[in-house]
């Protein structure tokens, strides 16, 4: 039986609270065992029905990422278009994805059509296989983390644009888009916090009671 | 500056591959200060634009409860009906959920109307709101099974009917329910796996390349 101790506990919280979302990197090649050893990780992640919908893509074709590139420019810019005066030039002013520097890109699908698990779990809430992807994506963050990677996630992008360029099964949504690499520094709040973008509500969470 | 050592990262990986749904709960209560402690670990999880839109609601009144164990047998019979022959019987003798036993219920839901994080990020995948409370999930998940607790996640449910019950704000949209408590044996493998209902995949993570 597994259990787990006050030192790794208190390690633990430091995992969880340097996890951070990371937009600079160094341009430094991830070992390919190091990655593999966190993509295994994240197969222990929970999924629906045991489905394990997720499915993994390394983007390394330069025009393909020129493409995902692209997309992220169009959306921020109309982002940018749609604040107003100071809330502009403050959101141009941040920097949102580590898409030119990250040595890996990743794109994570989840697979709608999965038969895997026979649909056990979600016919009342079929956005549980995504669910279960999106658990994936966390564990291979904190894994990553563990490892000293820093990783990214992208949601500045048109789903229906990256699953083109990558030419995916068009029952495969896409979930994530991440970047994966060293980090050039290392911060103890998040970066939205330290620019003054959006402040953490709470020091804990608040429970509420029913 | 945060470092993780090959001790603590063995440690996680024992964590990852024993964190388990769990669905058979001894009854004895949990501790508060242990179940604030693991909330306040998963308040540090990631979210689109910093928005932290997850809101974390006990479950203690017993007709609430009972409501909400009657959406599950009304889902989970329906469920069965839809399976065939040998595959009904097996799906009927699976334990999907420890809602009578657990001391804990948490129904987790997504503030959709929350303005925290003025919309960074989720212009194009408005969905990024509800992700970010499915990663709060895994890592209070994780952090309960690091202070020796286990968690079931219960999506055989009817979500409408759980907020109503619940009488929550309308923009709310329920994303997961958690049976929480000590578990009364430990595994290894997932329960689906052990009573043949579908195996693992792969002992690993399969890479896509493009």
């Amino acid at each position: 039986m597994a259990s787990f101790d006050a030192d790794f506990r208190e390690t633990l919280t430091t995992l969880f609270a340097w996890r951070r979302d990371v937009r600079r990197f160094r341009t430094d090649p991830v070992d390919e065992t190091l990655l593999q050893r966190c993509l295994d990780l994240a197969a222990f992640s929970p999924s629906v029905g045991n489905s394990q919908p997720w499915r993994f893509v390394r983007v390394s074709d330069a025009d393909r990422r020129a493409a995902v590139i692209a997309s992220f420019e169009r959306c921020n810019a109309a982002a940018a278009e749609a604040y107003q005066a100071e809330q502009r030039e403050a959101y141009v002013r941040l920097k949102l994805a580590g898409l030119r520097e990250a040595p890996v890109h990743l794109a994570v699908f989840c697979d709608e059509a999965t038969v895997t698990g026979h649909g056990l779990g979600r016919a009342t809430m079929p956005e549980m296989l995504r669910y279960s992807v999106v658990t994936a994506v966390q564990t291979f963050w904190l894994a990553a983390r563990a490892h000293g990677l820093g990783v990214g996630w992208v949601s500045i992008l048109e789903p229906g644009a990256v699953c083109k360029t990558l030419d995916v099964p068009c029952a495969w949504s896409l979930v994530a888009y991440l970047c994966v690499g060293f980090p050039v520094e290392e911060h103890e709040d998040p970066e939205l916090v330290r620019h003054g973008w959006q402040q953490r509500l709470a020091s804990g969470m608040t429970l509420i009671e029913r």
